[in-house]
C-alpha cells in the first residue's frame, strides 16, 4: 500500500498557471498523491481537469464545501490529508477556514488572506484546529536561501546592518489587464494592494527569513503608473528591522523588460551575502579583506541542511530536471502518437562512431580520422 | 482509468544518482507511471527500492530477463509499455536488446552501447522490432537549445562556419575512483573511452543537433592526467563537419573547480549563437552591426516550438519548480512527522501586516508606520 | 609653439590619491599641460611634488593665493588658463573663489562647496567672473552614460517612470578613519554629510543627467553605523522628480566587500536602461516585447556623440590604455635602470616560431609540428 | 630639467589607430616625452601629425633613416633614447635594425618581424647592439595577468595540466578589406599568416607568460573563410607545452559580433585560474573543495607586484581614467572654443541642495523635503 501523502486541491482549473505549478511541485518527489479536487467554480471545467489528471470522477467535487464534506465521509485511510489552495486571493481565507474546521491540514498559496484582519482570524482557526497550515513562499524553497540564513545565524557576516531587497517585473507596464492579471488588479479579489500584495510580500518574507529579524517600520511610496488601474503597480519603502537593521524594499510590475527579478543583498559588520532568484544556484559572499566567494548549489562546502535540499549533484543546475523531463515527455508522447523521437538509435550509433574516431585519432598522433 | 504511459526501469537501485534523476523526470508531468522494475542485481536492494517507491511487490523483478518475461505475460492494458535503462554503460546493450525483442519500447541512458559495433547491432534490432528507441541526451531537452537549432535552420546566422563546443568538469581531478566513478573508469563497464564517452558524447550530440550538420572528421588528443587511471580523463579535438564547418571540441574531468560546464558557440556568415548549460534559460545572439541580444526562456518572441517546452511563464526560471517542490515536500513530511512548517500562519499574518503598513504609510505621505 | 591648454593645480601633493588621478586624466590626450601648482600646505611637500613632475621650480607656489598672484603677473601667453582644485572639500570654495576673482577658469573636484549656501555664493562669483567653471563628475565622462541620456531624450524608453540609483562601497565598514578617510569624516572639512556628500551626490547627479529631469523631493533615512563616526556612512531615500518620476537612491560605505558599485536603472513606458560603473562599456537596454540588448562601447550602432568619447575601437575596452601604458612604463624604467624587459626579442622569436609551426602543421593535414 | 625618457616614433600618422594608442600609453604617466617622429612615408602627412602633436618641426623626419641619422647627430642629452615602432608588420624588422644599429633602444609593436628567420636575425642584432629591445604585448600589462603568473609560480594551482586560450573577433567576417585591414590581409606586408600572426600570437604569448612554460608542439587547422582573402582569418590548434601540459588555442576574426574576446583558463592539479581581457580587473580562482573566488584589481590581498600595476584604488576600474580624462578634455576644449561645460556651477548648487534636503528629511523622521 502506498505511503504517499494524500492531497486535495481547490482551484487550479484549466488554464490556471499557478495550479499547474503546484501540481508539478507536488508530483516531483513521488511522495504526494493528488486524490481529489474542486478545480473550478464551473462544474464542467472541474470535471475536465479531473479527467486530464486521471482522477477518480467520484472525487471531483462541485465546490470546496462539497469536497470537505465528501472527503470527511471517507475512511481515514482514503480521505485526503491536506488541501492545496490555489484560488484567487479572496478565496484563500474561506477555503482554508472550511478545510481546517473539517479537520484537514492546509497548504495555501500566498497571501494567506485579503488583509491582516482576516489573517489574524485565520491564526485563531489554525490554533483551534490543531492542524498544520503552510504558505507556499516558494523562494524559501531554494536551498541557497537556507544556506544564507544559516551563515547569518552563525555570525558569518557579523551583526546585520543593511538590507536591500527588491522584486521587479515588467509585465504590467501597459494596461493588459488580461484574464490572468484581471483578479490581480481587482481590489475585491486581490486585497487592498496590487503589486505589493502580490510580489512585495515575497520580498518582505525573504528579508525576514534570511536575516532572522522582524521588520518593524516602513516609510512607503506606492504608485499606480498605468492609468485606470485600480491598485498599485509599483512601490518602494525605507524600512527598519529589529536591532537597528535598516533597508530598502522595492517591488514593481512596470519595469519594462524585467522578468521576475527578485534579489536580496545583506551586509553585516564583517561580510555580506547576495542572492538573485534568476540565478538561484549561486550565493555571493563578500568579505572585508578576502576575495569575494561564489557559493554554488550542492557543493560539499555547504552546510548539511542546504545539501539536503538538492536533488542533483553539483553542476547539474536546478532546471536540469525539467530538461530531463522534457526528454521523457517527448518519448511518452511519441509512444502514444507513434511520432518520432529526438535522439533515437541513429544518435546512439553516431555517438559511438564519434568516440571510436577520437580514440583512433589520438592513438595515431592526432591524425585526422573520418567518423564513419 | 489512467491514460498514463506505463514504464519499467532497469537499474537505479538505492544510491544510484542517475536512476533517481530519471524517476524525477518521468514523474514531473504526471503522464508516465512507473509500474515495475529490476533496480539492482541484488534482489534485496531491488526490493528495498520497490518499497520506497510504493511499487506492487509482484512487479519488482530479480533480473531484467525476469522483467521482460513477467511483463510480457500480463494483459496488454497492464503491462509496461517501455523500459527505462539506467544501468552502467556495459548493460545498456543487452537490456535494450532483450526489451526490444520482448516487444517493449526503450528509453536508454547514454551512451547507447559500449562501442560502435554494438551500436550498429542495436540499430538492426531496433529496426527489426519496430519499437521506439530513445536516448536521454538531456541537454536537447532545454527549450532554448531547440530555439537555437530553429534559428540556424531558418538561416538566422547565415551559413555556419565555426563551432566551439566544450564540456568540462573537475570532479575527477584526483584519483577518487569512488563508488560512482568506479564503473566510469573501468574499460569493461564503461567502454573504450572515459571522459569522451561519458561527456564528450554530449558535446558531440549538441553540436550536431544545433547546427543540423554531421561531424565528419576529428583530429584528437586524449589524455589520462591522473596516474593509474585506466581511461582518458581529458581530451580535445579539432573537427570538421559537412559543408566546410570547422570547430574544436573539448571535454575534461580534471578542470578543478568546474562543475558541469557544457557550452557551445556557433558562428555563421551573418551572426552567432552562444548557449551555456549552467545558465540554460539564456541564449545569446550576436550580429555584425546590431547590439547583441539576450533571448530568454518562455518569452513571446521565441518560436512556438520553444515556447511549448516551458512549464512556467517568463521569469520563473527553470529551477523554480524544484524550489516549489521543496515547499511541498517539507509540508508533506511535516504532516507525517508532526514537525513544523517553514512558513506557517504566523508568516501569513506578518505578510498582511506588512502590506497594511505600506498602504497606511503611502497614504500618509510616506510617514513611518509600525508593522503591528 | 604648443597649443596645449595650460593648467595649474591646487592640492594633490605626495600620496594624495585624487590629485594623481586628475593628473593622469589631464595628461592622457596631450591637450593639457600642467604649468604650475600649489600642491600642499607644506612648502616642502609641494616642492617635492613639483620636482617629481619636472615642473619649473619658479612656478611651484607656497599657497594658492601666491599662485593666483604669481600667475596673474605672467604674460598672458604663459600664465595658466585654468585651475584644477583637488583639495579636501572645505577648500573647494575659497580656492575656486580666489581663482575666479583672479581671472582664471576653474575645474573643481566635487562637491563644489561645503554646503548649499556656499554653492549659491559661488554661483554668483562664477556669473560675475564670466569664467568657465566645471565640476569633475567623473561618471558623466563615460560615453555610454551619454548614450543613455541620448536614448531617453529621443524617447527611446517612452516617458520615464521609475529610477533606481545606488552607489555602495565597503571601505568604511570599520572605524579605519585613516589619513585618507580622516577629512572625509570630519564635518569641518567634509561638510554636513559624509557618505551622501561624498558619493550620494554622484548618484544624484547621474540620475538627473541621464533622465534629464530634476529631482524635486526626497524622504531620507541617513545612518551612522560605525560607532564614534561623526558623519553618516550610509543612507537611502525615496525621491520624486519632475513629471511624476519616482525612485530610490541609496549610498553606503559600510557594505562590506563592495568596491565602487555605482549603478542606475531607469524604466519608462516602453523600455528600460541599465548601467553599472564597474562594467562601464556595457549598456543594457530592455524592451517589452523584444530581447534585451547589450550595447557596447565604440560600436557603429551608437550615436555619433557617444562614439566620439572613445579612444579605442570596439573591443578594446577602456582599461586597455592603462595596460598599454604599463608596457611603456616598464620599458622606460628599464631604460633608466638598465633592468630587463618583460617581452624582449626572445618573445619575438618565439612568436614567429609559433606562427611558422602553425602554418606548417596546417599545411600538412594538422600533423604535430615542433616549435623550434 | 626634465627627467622624462625621450621617445621617437616611426609610423602612427594621421588616422593610424595603433599609433594613437601607443601615444596615449606613452603619455599617461608623464614619464615619457615624444621628441621626434617619422610618422608616415608621406612627408606631408608626417608634418601634419607633428603639428597636431606640437612637436618641434626640425625633429619631424621624412624617413626613419633620416630620423636615426638626425637624432644621432644631436647632443646626447637631447637626442631620443628609444624608438617606438608602430608601422605595418613588414617594416618592423628594417626599422628596428636601423635603430639598434644607430644606437637606439627599440619598443616595437608586435609581431617582431615577418617570419622566424627575420626574428632570429633581429635577435643577433639586438645582442650585438647591447641596446634594450621590447615588444608591446599589451595584455601582459594587465596587473591581474601578472598576479595569475605569480600564483602559478608559487604553486597555487599545483602542476599545470591543461590550458584553454582563445582570441576571437568578428570584424573580418565579411570581405571588408578596408584601409586598416588592407595590409593585415596582404602577405607581403603582414607575413605568412593573417589571423594567427595578428592575434593568435597574443594568445600564444599569454599562455607562455602565465604558465611559465614553453609551448613545444602544435597540430593546427587554419582556414580562410572569406572568399578571395589571401591569408587565414581563422584557426585552431591542439598544443603541448613543457612538462606534459596540453591545451587548445583558437584565434578567429570571423566570429560575428565578437569584439576582442581574449580569454585564458588554466587548470592544475589543485586549482584553476580564469581571466578574460574584456573584464580585465577580475581573475577567477577555482578550487577543488572551496568556493570559487573572484580576485579584483588593486585589492590588498593581491601580491605586491600586482598592486604596483594599478593607478587607482580598488573599485575604480581601469577605464575610470579615460572617463576622467574625458571630463578634462571637454573642459579644455570648452576653454578653447568658449563652449559649455557638462557639469558647471549649476550642478554644484544642485548637488549641495540635494545633500541639504537629505539631511533635513532624515532629521525629521524621513519626512518628504523639497530640494530647493
Amino acid at each position: 500500500m502506498s505511503n504517499r501523502v494524500r492531497m486535495g486541491m481547490v482551484g487550479g482549473g484549466p488554464g490556471a498557471f499557478i495550479g499547474a505549478i503546484h501540481r508539478f511541485a507536488a508530483r516531483l518527489d513521488g511522495e504526494i498523491e493528488l486524490v481529489c479536487g474542486a478545480f473550478s467554480s464551473s462544474a464542467e471545467k472541474s470535471k475536465s481537469m479531473a479527467e486530464e489528471l486521471s482522477l477518480d470522477p467520484a472525487r471531483c467535487y462541485a465546490s470546496y464545501s462539497d469536497m470537505m464534506a465528501g472527503e470527511a465521509a471517507l475512511p481515514q485511510s482514503q480521505r485526503m490529508e491536506f488541501v492545496s489552495i490555489v484560488t484567487p486571493n479572496h478565496m484563500h481565507f474561506p477555503v482554508a477556514k472550511a478545510a481546517l474546521q473539517a479537520g484537514f491540514a492546509v497548504l495555501s498559496d500566498k497571501p494567506a488572506t485579503l488583509d491582516v484582519k482576516e489573517a489574524r482570524a485565520l491564526r485563531k482557526i489554525v490554533e483551534k484546529s490543531g492542524k498544520a497550515y503552510g504558505l507556499t513562499h516558494t523562494y524559501l524553497g531554494y536551498p541557497l536561501v537556507g544556506e544564507a540564513r544559516g551563515i547569518i545565524e552563525a555570525g558569518g557576516i557579523g551583526e546585520v546592518r543593511k538590507v536591500y531587497v527588491e522584486y521587479i517585473q515588467g509585465w504590467l507596464a501597459t494596461p493588459i489587464e488580461t484574464k490572468q492579471a484581471d483578479w490581480r488588479t481587482d481590489p475585491k479579489r486581490s486585497g487592498g494592494s496590487g503589486c505589493m500584495g502580490d510580489i512585495g510580500t515575497h520580498a518582505h518574507n525573504l528579508a525576514e527569513f534570511m536575516t532572522g529579524k522582524r521588520m518593524t517600520h516602513v516609510a512607503a511610496d506606492l504608485t499606480t503608473f498605468v492609468e485606470g488601474r485600480r491598485l498599485d503597480d509599483d512601490g518602494s519603502c525605507l524600512f527598519r528591522m529589529e536591532d537597528g537593521v535598516k533597508g530598502t524594499l522595492s517591488a514593481s510590475q512596470i519595469c519594462v523588460g524585467k522578468e521576475n527579478s527578485l534579489s536580496i543583498r545583506i551586509y553585516g559588520e564583517i561580510g555580506g551575502l547576495e542572492w538573485r532568484q534568476e540565478e538561484p544556484n549561486t550565493l555571493i559572499r563578500t568579505y572585508a579583506d578576502r576575495p569575494t566567494e561564489i557559493l554554488r548549489a550542492a557543493q560539499g562546502y555547504l552546510s548539511e541542511g542546504a545539501q539536503d535540499g538538492f536533488r542533483t549533484p553539483p553542476g547539474h543546475p536546478e532546471g536540469y530536471l525539467e530538461a530531463f523531463a522534457n526528454v521523457y515527455l517527448d518519448f511518452a508522447r511519441a509512444l502514444r502518437s507513434g511520432g518520432g523521437v529526438v535522439t533515437g538509435i541513429e544518435g546512439g550509433v553516431r555517438g559511438m562512431a564519434f568516440v571510436e574516431a577520437l580514440l583512433k585519432s589520438s592513438a595515431k598522433h592526432s591524425k585526422w580520422v573520418e567518423i564513419k
